[in-house]
């Protein structure tokens, strides 16, 4: 530890999306062990069965038996009632007393990477695509920060869940690139517009999950997708557990730039 | 004229977005007077009225006397019959003998820039904002091409009008940033995947139109809405017809690479 790494991530509210696999479910489980007791988690994400067993996982942990609060909010953030539904969740597990607000906006969908952008003539397709992967996460963190607003003792720290696609295009993946192109710049406007939040765009890196296998399994162009298929094979995708240790690090040691692009191999 | 530059653009079909007014209208009439004899433009709008103006212009122009074949079609691209009832007319239009397919995607709005990302909390107005910006550009570009195809003789250009705000966040102008961002990168996308296709992100600068009034009247950042006023009392405003010339030049030197973001001030 560095010293002037904090020894934790206060006595928090995490909001995580897509908290119930691969990376938001590893992030549920690392926040839990940063925050210091009497911290709430707010897991959300469509699957009820998936969040319940990661809520039974964290009543068993330390954190858990310490009295650390987990809410489950199974909610479609495709649909306008998602983000409401986790702000009410939200306000009701907030007590006065926390330090820290921490959103994760982790859920993200991959989008038909089987094909490229000229097939893309369905507007329904691409509007829904971007509803999930862009206004819902500029909504939902736009009704967090209204919901708890900016006060003396009260940390505030928006994250981004992205990725090298926000900056490189890749054959075939339009959608995702698209997707986390927009998200990214939102929440450089985001941080540009309120100094006060910590705004953290991290870029985890090729993981082992479940949507990595589609990648190298789906993807439409049969370079990239040999790429993927040689980052497995060869044992260089990173787990959830190695990045998400390095996303904690950064949110202890406090000194990223808001609203930087930070990827996991700069660490 | 360079040595290497081509003295017209060929016989073509150009469709041009949100040709009524400012950038589109200006590109329409610059267009026309590059186009070989026997030319189509198809000229897109909502504005039935000011459409027929522009048609009425280019009828008594050079173009038009020596038989330039104008095409309007009244559509909203924010909805879905709009992208495909611009390639309906551009398919009624289109002989075999046409050797250029130029797509201008200039349609764009503003979004409301008087509020910050915080405010931004209904899902429907970002998906609508997104749908217009970003989905509609993805569709009709992708109808284009496939109504189109590649063919030997048959020269395809698609033109994405861009903005320094695809690069860099500005304050308050969520909305617009993330819709820059998003369109660039998916054009960057296209550029990869089609090597036969010539792509081109534009960012014709500030230009002296309706919408920079907008701009330098609602913006909502203080500092911003200034640099704005300043820019146009200080005469710093382009006008659309100096950037468009730009625009020409870079399509008939037919040197650029593909899908790179190149700016009015870098030429």
């Amino acid at each position: 530890m560095s010293s002037s790494e904090r020894a934790d991530l206060g006595r928090a509210l995490c909001v995580i999306t897509g908290a119930s696999r691969g990376f938001g479910r590893t992030t549920a489980i690392e926040m839990s062990r940063l925050v210091k007791p009497g911290s709430v988690l707010v897991l959300v994400a469509r699957s009820a069965d998936d969040l319940r067993s990661l809520q039974a996982e964290l009543a068993e942990s330390d954190a858990g038996k310490a009295g650390l609060l987990v809410k489950c909010v199974v909610a479609d953030l495709a649909q306008m009632e998602g983000p409401e539904s986790v702000v009410s969740a939200s306000k009701e597990v907030f007590s006065e007393d926390l330090d820290h607000i921490i959103l994760v906006n982790n859920a993200a969908s991959l989008g038909d990477v089987s094909r490229f952008a000229k097939s893309f003539t369905n507007m329904a397709e691409v509007d829904s695509y971007l509803s999930f992967n862009v206004s819902s996460s500029l909504c939902l963190t736009a009704s967090i920060l209204q919901a708890f607003p900016q006060r003396p003792g009260l940390q505030r720290t928006v994250i981004n869940v992205t990725s090298l696609c926000a900056l490189k295009p890749f054959c075939s993946w339009v959608l995702y690139c698209t997707g986390k192109a927009a998200r990214e710049m939102m929440f450089r406007v985001l941080a540009e517009e309120e100094p006060d939040l910590r705004v953290l765009n991290y870029s985890p890196g090729p993981l082992d999950t479940d949507m990595q296998l589609v990648a190298r399994s789906r993807t439409g162009d049969p370079s990239l997708r040999k790429t993927f298929s040689d980052m497995f094979t060869g044992g260089r995708l990173l787990t959830c557990e190695a990045s998400c240790v390095k996303l904690m690090k950064l949110l202890l040691e406090d000194t990223y730039t808001s609203g930087a692009h930070v990827d996991v191999f700069d660490l």
